[in-house]
């Protein structure tokens, strides 16, 4: 079942068919739907440790965007970023609802893990498009970090499988 | 060439050679050597957005070593940790001299993605051999925790390499 915070989106193998401005605009969408997402995510779990490294993924999906808009503003200098209607993969939206229990967050952090995982492939098309060694050096660096992110919620989703185990292990001191 | 922050260790296959309690005691040993070389370069480094990325990398680290510590005590209660003189892949120790510009950076970075890469290997290695789902549960945390470090760390690297676009696209705001 698909959560409400979610839509499918489109699939990968139709990006060429948008041209590199509306592909950044959904880059650049695409970030900051992760930020609310897990901006509001982490307003709804109670666990420390889990919070922060919601929060951290949060502030990273900011400066994302952050550099996304400054790549955009290189290519297409004083035009207003474009936002097309489609999304790729899974659209993450702001939790509004309440979670009950470790099942709901469980569940959220599954469809996070896939959009950072095609949010990773996206990149990687994005990078035979562009042009200059540094645009594509730019789009390996995301890219990358969100393969980054992709493991870091792997993780914490193993660990969270075990709900005793995660509280006991989570509460160890530094 | 290796630098002097760096010892070769150990190849992944001699794993098996070693009882748990001693691949435990590697593992301990070698997440306080990855957050002392962490500390210490992050000390040397003056980019902010670098420097904040490898001192949450030492955080990381020394979380590691808390989570491993405690399995350890629920494993071999009351024993002391067994220290092994071996190593499993690059040791990374602390960075005592001073850095000269981006090469220097570039060079112990690469190292640590090399560490990261292992480290996580050395994991999936110790999962195999540990017997309940617990363990083996902490050992796929441990292990996806690194391979979100070594993409982290490959993702920097990547824009390091062109150090005048690092330097442009770190100063963005969020």
């Amino acid at each position: 079942m698909v959560p409400p915070e979610l839509e499918e989106g489109l699939p990968v193998e139709k990006i060429r068919d948008f041209p590199l401005e509306e592909l950044l605009g959904m880059a650049i969408k695409a970030e900051v739907g992760a930020r609310k997402f897990y901006e509001s995510l982490a307003e709804r779990i109670e666990i420390q440790a889990l919070k922060d490294k919601i929060v951290w993924l949060a502030g990273e999906e900011g400066k994302h965007e952050a550099l996304l808009r400054k790549m955009y503003e290189s290519m297409f200098p004083g035009k207003e970023v474009i936002y097309p209607e489609e999304h790729i993969g899974p659209e993450l939206q702001p939790v509004a609802r309440e979670l009950h229990g470790a099942e709901d967050i469980l569940e959220l952090i599954r469809w996070a893990i896939r959009a950072e995982d095609i949010a990773a492939k996206f990149y990687a098309e994005i990078e035979n498009l562009v042009d200059t060694d540094d645009k594509k050096r730019l789009m390996r660096y995301l890219g990358d970090m969100e393969m980054g992110h992709y493991y870091t919620l792997k993780a914490e989703y193993e660990l969270l499988l075990d709900w005793e185990m995660y509280s006991q292990m989570m509460h160890v001191g530094p």
